[in-house]
């Protein structure tokens, strides 16, 4: 049965190509900036598309106040017991398109140049999380029925921190109880290889801040006689990393997950142009722990940065005073095994050991989450990759991502499960930019390749 | 005939208490705000104020417009060539008096109590400037001459940077040729105990930036593949001083002028308590370059300050970024001997050798002024000791102030003299702060010194 209901998913979405464009340019033609409140009612009439599409692919659609902006959701349970629940996320919010002047056509008047589609979230995330509506309705309308299960959770605030999702999927636990998790919110890993992101890495974020007099002195008569809290700083972050750039927190590798050999190979066969990136990033030499390549690094690495760093006068010109206080803001990348609240004890103890006499310091713990990296070997990762795979004529590579996405960190807590990042944009797709866009040939292997996930997953032996 | 001649300038002063403090306060009562484009009126009025003040007193007198604000001069030249030649300056300007609601009473409705004039301007410099002007006067107007040639200079922009006497006092190189300067605009050591400055610290200024990535890049998908310009800089500050706030910048120390075992032991005979010193700045302990007292790291020991550090984010909260590029203003005190040029060369040699790979780095001068340091047993200095100890009725301690003031550097090289800071103020007297004040005991204090000083000048032997 499947084979031929397949087939009529295919026909159909062959000839709905044109209709399909023409609903992402709708979705894209409404203003929704979750971070301006000029646009509230963009957002409400964004989520309300969102849920009228959801309900004419045949779901059952609710839309989700919140005390920020509302999480829409559909779902079907047609399939049974015996099939998967797959909880498809995405975000239907947009970052603010400024600067205006920048973009070649207004931001929210989709236009078609080149084979893209330009406009603010034809990548991220209208456009991607469009797909799987649409593969969804894909089936409905033509076999009448879903392969498995799905729940859509298509939220409105992902561009400004995503406050109230965890809660949300807290209270529906049990509800929403799901086998794995599907996110289209990353990219290819470049414009001829298709890929599947199956790690992560985690984050710690802190705030350091060194106290020195209780105002700022006038550097002649006091200078000399004080310690003065920027070098103070600057002496302890100045210590983080060795020459190599190993950062020398006490314990710092002592729980991370090595890559393995298979890994380091796959990294290596990954077409990856070192002197393009260095030129690309205007630096005069990549940098970073040394013995490892820079997508090692990028990916699969931990690190200690410094975010922000000030201290005193910062205006034109010189001003004689040795500052009251001055502050670093540190974000530390982790890999697998490796736990943020451990290493912020660490970090903290290290920092508060190399503080110079004469000064005080105070931390503030802004937490984060850990790291996740998933077994490609598996059934869901099996299934995605043929979808792709298909869709796209290439068997995607399996690739890291060096950020951090907590949604799947929601994901693996609350449900137990496995995220899927299928990616259809390009990391030059100029997200969060102007001139944004998502080359349309993707759009339409991106609806293809969910289809065929769909097929994929229905094959699976019962759960 | 000097004894006689003084006994009247001192009858004269006993009787001139009270006009005195009228013209003082006549003088606070004009908001001559030189930073404040709106007072410009205030500005011209003031300079015609001391103007007057000193054509009454018999000299003759010139309004100098500048770019900026006038520069009022008066000279009287009838001691002739044998006797000494004195360049007095001073400034009519004031520092903005806000907050204003800080203020017991109005900045500019000069009001007397607990034996002290509050009113923006009463110490800095209006006050002190004045004690010099009205000396002169009791001379003129007693004696009918001075015992010694003079020229005063007054300008009206010290508080925004002089910005115009340099060049103004250069035009006059061989007009205002002079043998000795005398200011009043530092402090008395304290409340019972006058003192003369005969040592100030120089300064270098400059600025280095750290220069990454040409754009924030987002800190989990680069981080630890490129060098993070904020750690960077933190490494080659924190390499700056050693553990015992020793400098670390080679030949830094080599052409110091060591303090003599004479001039330590005078710091430490002068009543100082560190441990009040610490309390009032708020910090846990004093700290500075091992082997040196808070005194002596203050006065004569050079310094390598941080004033101002920033790069990348700065606002509330963590932001995932690796900054740009990173910057700090660093000023150097310097102590005589020193060369600015020669150690800013030196400064920028030093972080050039520990700027780590990965970054490139910018330098930008400043530049500066020399430290200057007196030879207090010459003549000038043991007639303003006897002027000080016959007006306030005690030696005088000869002290050194751990900052810079340019227009003293400003004299030794246009006319190669030494300047006389004789501060009539005290520390405590609120300047550049609401409720400034000026002991009244002192006004009159200095006018009595410096009436005997002229007495002293006389008596000199011939230039």
């Amino acid at each position: 049965m499947n084979q031929v209901s397949f087939s009529s998913v295919e026909t159909y979405l062959n000839l709905q190509q044109e209709t399909h464009l023409e609903t992402l340019k709708q979705l894209l033609r409404i203003p929704s900036i979750s971070a301006d409140s000029r646009y509230l009612p963009a957002m409400q009439e964004t989520a309300e598309y969102v849920r009228s599409l959801l309900a004419d692919a045949g779901l059952q659609t609710e839309i989700h106040q919140t005390p920020g902006h509302p999480i829409v959701t559909g779902e079907w349970r047609g399939a049974g017991d015996g099939a998967p629940t797959v909880l498809v996320y995405g975000h239907y919010d947009v970052q603010p398109p400024d600067p205006l002047d920048l973009w070649t056509t207004p931001p929210f008047e989709p236009t078609i140049r080149d084979g893209k589609i330009f406009a603010r979230g034809a990548t991220d995330d209208k456009g991607q999380m469009l797909t799987h509506i649409l593969a969804v309705a894909a089936w409905m309308k033509t076999v009448g029925r879903l392969p498995a299960n799905v729940v859509f959770v298509i939220e409105g605030e992902e561009e400004v921190g995503s406050n109230h999702l965890t809660d949300f999927l807290r209270e529906k636990q049990h509800e929403y109880a799901c086998n794995v998790a599907v996110v289209s919110d990353t990219s290819m890993y470049s414009a001829d290889l298709p890929a599947i992101t199956y790690g992560l890495r985690g984050i710690l974020a802190c705030e350091v801040t060194v106290q020195g007099p209780h105002r700022d002195l006038h550097s002649g008569v006091f200078g000399g006689a004080v310690q003065n809290p920027t070098l103070a700083l600057a002496r302890m972050l100045g210590q983080l990393h060795d020459d190599q750039g190993r950062i020398q927190v006490p314990g710092f590798y002592d729980d991370v997950l090595e890559l393995s050999v298979e890994e380091r190979q796959e990294f290596a066969r990954l077409p990856f142009d070192d002197e393009a990136f260095r030129k690309d990033l205007g630096v005069p030499a990549t940098f970073g722990e040394v013995g490892y390549s820079t997508l090692e690094r990028r990916w699969a690495r931990p690190t200690c940065d410094v975010n922000g760093l000030y201290g005193g006068y910062t205006g034109e010109g010189p001003k004689t005073i040795v500052p009251s206080s001055a502050t670093a803001k540190i974000t530390c990348r982790l890999v697998p095994r490796q736990n943020a609240e451990k290493l912020t004890q660490a970090l903290e103890e290290f920092l508060r050991a190399h503080c110079p006499p004469g000064v005080t310091m105070q931390f503030r713990n802004y937490h984060g989450c850990e790291a996740h990296v998933f077994d490609t070997s598996g059934p869901y990762f099996r299934s995605a990759s043929q979808a792709i795979a298909y869709a796209f004529g290439k068997e995607p590579v399996f690739i890291r991502e060096g950020g951090s996405i907590p949604v799947v960190a929601t994901f693996a807590e609350i449900f137990g499960v496995e995220t899927l990042l299928l990616g259809w944009g390009l990391n030059s797709d100029n997200l969060h930019s102007p001139n944004e866009h998502f080359h349309v040939a993707n759009f339409h292997g991106g609806i293809r390749a969910s289809a065929k996930l769909w097929e994929e997953l229905g094959a699976m032996p019962p759960q």
